[in-house]
């Protein structure tokens, strides 16, 4: 069983340039401990379900609670019967499109 | 401080037509108390802070645990100084565009 | 066959109050000719294909040329053998829920 | 001038396994000639404006034609004076979570 969510989290109000504070929610992630990798987008984390991955989600957007106003995207795919998922969900695409 | 998102469940592998599934997670998003609209495209929820909030869409999400695959979209506006915004937003925009 | 999606475009850089740029994207989408609905969260809006969806959605956040930065959020169900569903979507959730 | 888009293309009522058909979606994507980056939750573009991209998603929708439901979720990060910035932004969120 695998959780796996794309997240973005944004301040609105900080200015056009808002890296400083993904780092500082991208940091929460990585200390987590759950699988995570930063895209241009956003980052992508997997827990063993969506509480796990919710709950990580959370603590990163209440690091920037000195923000008056945020942005979370969230997108998760749930599915039962997977473990550690990332790999192997890239790999099944670019096998398929001969790369 | 307010926590507003707008939330779509969608089982995979559950047919084309999946409102039954829908249905089963909006009751759970509509027994939960908080302030909530159903719309065409998801569910807008709105509660005191991010983890009130990620707490309702879990247990909806948890809700259709007998599907084998689960896609989730959450977008939140986490807003500090705003309580119950829900029409307020809407009534901000409408004011602007003369309707 | 009708194209229906949740819209939210957000300027970054503009301050915490966007909801004058949200006012100027959503009068683009009102005169665009397209069914459209109007929500905390963002605007719902439906046409007869992805196309027509994207171009409109694509004008709107060209209105705001003046902004440095803007984040656009899309979600799009596209589905054949339905016309005009707003409604109907709603009601076939409503009367699962007995409301 | 740069708008970069998460993209993420899934149909519904074609079985819980769908990598044939997001496959399918990618040759589009990659044989558009935008820059463009598969990850585990959905593909990367980058193009000079929000016109190009989503003309391009669209492409990759309609690649899909004989589905009768899709769901699309996009992000877009629209910026002036950015160009090419996929590798940029990951790079100075990196730097400063110090890895």
């Amino acid at each position: 069983m695998s959780a796996m969510a794309f997240v973005s989290i944004t301040p609105l109000g900080e200015g056009e340039s808002v890296s400083e504070y993904v780092a500082r929610a991208v940091r929460v992630i990585k200390n987590s401990g759950l699988e995570w990798r930063l895209t241009p987008m956003g980052t992508i984390i997997e827990g063993e379900n969506t509480a796990a991955v919710l709950g990580v989600v959370n603590s990163a957007v209440e690091e920037l609670g000195d923000c008056n106003r945020i942005s979370v995207s969230i997108k998760i795919d749930y599915r039962r019967g997977r473990e550690a998922g990332m790999s192997r969900k890239v790999e099944s695409v670019m096998e398929k499109i001969d790369l």
